[in-house]
């Protein structure tokens, strides 16, 4: 069975987070443009998704809730390893572009699954990818993100943190994604997790993510960009924009499972480039960046760089 | 036994396309920046990749030739349902991007594959992926196609027709790529079919490759580009993101087996754009290309359209 009345108040909690998010988000960048785009979904339920664009820090972005419920056809039974009939998901997701190539991009999700043979389970994450990458701002980040996790005994910042550090690398390309952070599935799935203290540590991460963002992000909105750092941003949005097709399983799952393509496809920056070849000259800034996203599926121990 | 000699006399046929089409190329498009790229493959073989940009009609685009040879791992071995231990592959694609949104994009491969148990087989095809879809302009494509299919015991235009239709289809989008042309796969593996003409088949093709994409191109090189036209020429290069890195075989299978990632990916285009959600208004020219492109996996019959 499924516990109708607990899903429901993890999706009210979500939403609620979405909106804490929003509201985070516009007293930072005022000039940014909401809309909002409330959606049914075939199957049943639905979602709500809000997109941010063309702000003074926000080039594009968007925050994604939704709750959706149904059978589970043969791809999901296939991805979950259940032999369950039905499904209830519950999320919100959120990735941000920025203009200036200084400020970092972000990605934060969490989510809640259940099926009729009475399992659940939580997941989620945050992870930054500066297009620039500046070892203190890392540590800063992962500093944030350890600080959250030691406030509730389900998280594990080590092991989230590496978890990320295997998600978030793109094998084809031998780079990481960004400097991580932390990623987590499953839990609550196997052993003894008290879903409360699940939802609660899922709540306090996502409800950090504005302020998150904004202390990375507040140093960097005003400094100055010339014709490099922005032929620069073009192309590590285009490595992003690759993970996100080829490896990130949240979106392939998605698109090939009938998701909501428009919010699944959210996450995607307004504009990326591609240049055969690229190798930025020794000693630059974009080669040191990429030394820091080429050292393996292990990623760097940020806390200590 | 894989027939040595035979191979050999594919890859000298192959090269020899490669060069024939970059003179066509050139001549067409005398601006255009070419570079070279001679590259070695660690298990066995290598390639020639020849990249052009910033032409006066190509922006972006690549011709790459490769002759690899190597054991059969367990991922090639799936995906080619073989229990062969060595394989060699030659062939050549490529993939323009142009500068003007009038122009289409366009893009070609011919493949020779051959395995350690004697089996060997051809494959290939050319599809147009117009900005603005013309149907007077896909029908004159496809008639070429035909027309070489035509002189071609081998080929097949109404099944490779109907093959380019399946293959080039985005279900996430509900969209074709493009207006298709025509695709094969595995011509020789089983049945009777000669392989000298299967080659000839194969050259024929790609060496008619710079000049179909020449008569399509040419009438729209200097046509007036507005702001909507150029905005919506990006729009359609993330379409062509999308398809390529999640949907295209090839392009999947060579990321995930460990293929060169630059090669591969020199079909991407220089420059693509993603706005959440974005339709065109009702009637416009855009509209109109999305309804052709919206007609299914079975695509449109150009010759009589």
């Amino acid at each position: 069975m499924m516990d109708v009345d607990f899903l429901r108040s993890v999706e009210s909690a979500y939403r609620a987070v979405q909106d804490e998010q929003i509201a985070g988000l516009r007293a930072f960048d005022a000039e940014v443009n909401l809309t909002r785009d409330a959606w049914d979904r075939p199957g049943g339920g639905g979602g709500d998704t809000r997109i941010l664009v063309d702000g003074a820090i926000i080039e594009k972005g968007g925050l994604n809730f939704s709750a959706v419920e149904g059978e589970v056809n043969a791809a999901l039974a296939q991805q979950l390893k259940t032999k369950a009939t039905r499904f209830a998901a519950t999320g919100v997701s959120s990735v941000l572009h920025p203009c200036n190539p200084h400020v970092p991009i972000i990605h934060m999700n969490v989510r809640y699954f259940t099926l009729d043979d009475g399992t659940w389970w939580f997941g989620g994450g945050i992870d930054l990818t500066p297009h620039y990458v500046i070892p203190g701002e890392a540590r800063a980040f992962h500093e944030e993100l350890q600080a959250i996790c030691d406030r509730h005994a389900v998280a594990d910042y080590p092991a989230f943190k590496a978890w990320a550090d295997r998600y978030f690398y793109s094998p084809h390309r031998g780079e990481s994604r960004g400097v991580g952070g932390i990623f987590f599935d499953h839990m609550g799935r196997e052993g003894d997790v008290d879903r409360e203290a699940a939802l609660a540590f899922c709540v306090d991460l996502a409800s950090q993510y504005a302020a998150i963002y904004r202390r990375r992000a507040e140093p960097f909105t005003h400094q100055f960009v010339d014709a490099e750092d922005v032929a620069w941003q073009g192309l590590r949005r285009g490595r992003y924009v690759e993970f996100n097709l080829v490896h990130d399983r949240g979106t392939r799952f998605g698109l090939v499972s009938g998701g909501r393509t428009e919010s699944i496809l959210m996450s995607l920056p307004p504009r990326a480039d591609w240049t055969y070849d690229h190798q930025p000259p020794e000693g630059s800034r974009q080669a040191e960046t990429l030394a820091w996203l080429r050292k393996g599926t292990e990623g760097v121990d940020w806390l200590s760089a």
